[in-house]
């Protein structure tokens, strides 16, 4: 059995997050927006709005708004410059994937009756990758969400707060046989299993993505795993809700 | 709790599979090939092989072989006929998320470095579509790869066999509040959580996707779940075993 | 002058046909649908309908509905794995010219009026290629479009049938100064002149298109062809009646 | 019996090609260049050359050159401007299917092991489209092909001549039911049959392509689209020379 | 201190135009079209008439009409031959750059209102570039526009001459320290410094585009520059007059 | 003539700037990277290297380093969300006009040979754009490129100092004809000519771009506005270089 005390190479316990803070306002022609850093991962996160909702909304007949989401890494935000997307005329399997995730998250505590015939789009652009940046982005949206909502509701252009709870994500996995909460890129990269946790503040699942590579993994490391990421997630909404309300009443 | 002997529509348990069959060597050409019907969805599963190794796995000098898979609805695979993705001009990204999914499910089983500098290219393509799609890949592509690598065994291109131990994949989902094995298209759309099992015949883990679109899902539906997922597996292993060994011995 | 009981590598005479034979409802959620086998070459062949026609019609205000193809290889169809369009980005030159030709052959039997203002679209998706992929299309397609018509008859979406006569399509060539019928791939490529024939089944041509590469062909070469090629064109037309009458009563 | 002293709209009879003249060197830069006006018809013909093969050669270890073509309508070509192919992103079916024509006619008369290790690119560019736009590539494209030839035999990076033969090309037609030589395009929109014909000088056929959009064609009209089309390839060959010999005395 | 009177290596004086001549209706299907000649550089101008506007002008309720340009280098315009746009799939960055700039040299003379609702599009095809293509392109457009202006005139389309005054484009530049006008592509690709001018016949700027790249240049050397650049564009403006007078009553 | 003290909206003076200020390392993965904020404008300018030269330089045997720029607008920096470049797929033309401004801006301070065989990208990401982001991001990308060569020259990658002089821009523009510095995006948008400054410390120029549309300007008009830009690209070189020594010391 692995030993709780046992330190890891940045100095953290193996249920331990790296530390997180916010930045608002980063992008002020959005509605919403933070900097996110997380150890040394840094993601832009911005909420804009438009009035009007998707086509298959339309044709489909489905009422009220929708939410969606644009993940992209800055080509300076790896050690080693990252080619853009547009360079290679279209969007990496990883970079949809994430998107999607970020999307569904986002959707997952929205009334989406409530918000209206209007699309909110939530961009993360990764300034710096150092493993986690999905967990960032959902974590840092889902702050700037609250901006771009209070800012609706302040200019009355919706009357109900769609928001439902709260969100946030966390990456846990299994390293050398022993489960640890929140890689950074050098442990998920020797890791043996990634798994992504996304969990209202209510305890819920919106989402679970565990995958081995090679090695794989038994249901008791599930549990394992599953058990640090929930108090990871309570930990993240604490977090949250602190930068939400800083300099809210004072701004 | 919901009644174990509630029938579903199509009169299944809620543990239940729908009926599967292979059809093999649909795709002369190919290493390996099979039609996997699983209810009424189907998908041709075909294994080719190139005598080379991506470039990324040269320049980083990675040893061994590699896998990789392409997957593809037909326009015709669904009511109301679906635009190829050579009409958009890209891959849409549920194809891009499922490709990607079954490309790890595969390699997770492979002893890449028995394989040799080789790559095996595994192509999905769906004839046609009553949910399920991407277990139907997963498990179908298995059997074709173990045709595959038997004719590479036979044809003395490689002397040990690359495959570690079997994979399948299903899904299990939340509907009305019960859990249920293989949902078809109509459970799936009602569905408040899928998730998506892929675990080798020991019983473990290769990946582990659960979803819940609006609605979340609790610690509890989570065991449930994976419960149903851990039998549904069981039997599919089975079933590729025998579609495998079918007409070997006299072919 | 050639022998006509000169026997082909296969065992055919100069004007024999390569075994054919079609399963219908390959694709159910296809409105028509066969896999057509003639020899070694494989084609899915389905029809959909859509209850709109192009643009351009409307723009030009003409009346009557369209019929259109799109023609793929699948990436398994050949010896060595051909790469997906999408990869590339782009429908190749000879892929576009094929499903041109196809869309042609099927508009020529088509009255357009009867057919009121819908769209109906031929998939081919070549599963295996052993040279003749366009007449096997064609050929196809037709049976196809026969199954799909009689399902808008069933269901009273139109009133009369807009199939003015049959269709079928097969290749000619001159091997080794030899006139042949139907070549197979190795055939094909050795060919000096390479022609296909789409013609009715009241023995007019719809479309005729010989090509010498290097080699260059006379008119007395010309005669020769296209006697063969009439000769397998009333072969397949009967073929294709018994394929469409096939369990259609007890069905 | 179609009368056939019967006069066409501009004039001319059943079997008269419209005038048709030759500007050489309009493009100095490239090999060899011409710009041929064929009735209202004008495109730009131009031949360069690059001291390489297609990678496929290489691969394959095909011996010898290589010839290929490149065709464009010019925007302003048409009555009614023309969206050039880079702003769909793609290159049009109609487009693609020519410039293959283009460059299997002009490799059909070549000696591709006399050209050496070369790359020969035969540009078609239409600056004015009056119906016979593929004829007047080809037709025009052989003449620029041979000033081509000449100055790579001047500058003795060759030593034999590769061109066997000459080669042009004609459309035919049943309009009205009556078969006509070289359609205009008023007469080609209202063709029930459109046939295009290539053809050496020693009266062998290239390429012989016959369509009919809802109309099908008979074995007689055949016939005599052949015959008008042998006559105006013949008159075509002597136009072509005379063009070539014109001031190569003293340039 | 340079002198004046030193020779270029064509014989042209520091302040010295190529000759220029014009050929008119190059391309009858469009509303007016000349071909340029400036020294050893040809460009195909052009003007096409759409009866719309673009969309940003419907939506955001701007009156009058619009003039857009289109730039391409056809492939046998350069020594070597340079692959067309649509090979690369998209349009290199220096043409959109030179394709923007024509367009607001011709927006810049244009009364919009006196247009009406309607879009010219101005292309300007390059057959020979040998330097100096984009105040070929300029200079030849306006004469282009001046036809087609004068047609729709003529056609009582428009009642009012939309144009106000004329446009002209000149490159200047520092070669070896002397200022030059009119760089051929030899001087160009020497040159220290490369300046365009676009200049109303009223001697107002449009356009003033100066470039150093590794050497920048002094506040003197741009004065002699200018100096340079406004002769060239009267004379430029002369020869504009002429081209669009010949043939004019007579035609 | 002008009031030289009438005050602007924001209360600027005609000859003033807005105010400027440089976050530096918000990137700290690329080699020198600053956050440059000019008034409301906001951009990330990163400077990258890789080992290595483009193809032309290696095919065309030329010496030395190389240095290229890309430009983007983050989606959030405007008001009303920008959708990315990657959604329609390609690069749109103005982003192209500025990515190129930026690299001959930088490359003309450059001593290419004192590089070594190297390229510096320059990446420009405006979060927040408010007019002025070509001279925001070059006045920003030096500041970058000054940091990123420092490092190279600490690391020992390279020797020499490759900075020749410092490089900043501004934009000028006539106003209700009023000359004025550093148009804000409400100021650019009513102006009648719009100028681009790019320029060294010793006052000579690297570009000039001057643009009216619809309006053109006069030689006195063009003098004044040089004026004004050479007055505020003096400031800027000094912010520059404060920006620049700050924390060196002590980092």
């Amino acid at each position: 059995m692995s030993d709780s005390t046992l330190r890891r190479p940045d100095g953290r316990l193996a249920g331990e997050l790296r530390p997180i803070s916010f930045v608002k306002n980063i992008a002020p022609y959005a509605l919403g927006s933070v900097l996110i850093r997380w150890g040394n991962t840094q993601v832009i996160c911005a909420v804009s709005c438009e009035e009007s909702v998707p086509r298959w909304m339309k044709e489909q007949g489905v009422q009220g708004g929708w939410a969606t989401a644009e993940y992209s890494m800055l080509p300076y935000s790896t050690l080693g410059r990252k080619p853009r997307d547009i360079t290679r005329g279209r969007l990496d399997g990883r970079s949809q994937e994430i998107q999607r995730l970020i999307g569904r998250s986002i959707r997952s505590v929205l009334n989406r009756e409530a918000l209206g015939a209007r699309t909110l789009y939530v961009d993360c652009d990764v300034v710096q990758a150092d493993g986690g940046t999905r967990a960032a982005s959902i974590t840092g949206a889902f702050v700037a969400l609250k901006m771009a909502v209070r800012k609706l509701l302040d200019e009355e252009r919706i009357w109900e707060d769609p928001i439902q709870k709260s969100v946030a994500a966390v990456s846990v996995g299994i390293l050398k046989g022993r489960a640890l909460l929140d890689l950074d890129y050098q442990e998920d990269s020797a890791a043996e299993v990634d798994m992504n946790i996304v969990m209202t503040s209510s305890g819920e699942f919106c989402e679970l993505q565990g995958t081995g590579e090679q090695v794989t993994f038994s249901e008791k490391e599930l549990q394992e795993m599953l058990e640090l990421g929930r108090r990871g997630i309570y930990r993240l909404n604490e977090l949250q809700e602190v930068a939400f309300l800083e300099g809210e009443k004072g701004d």
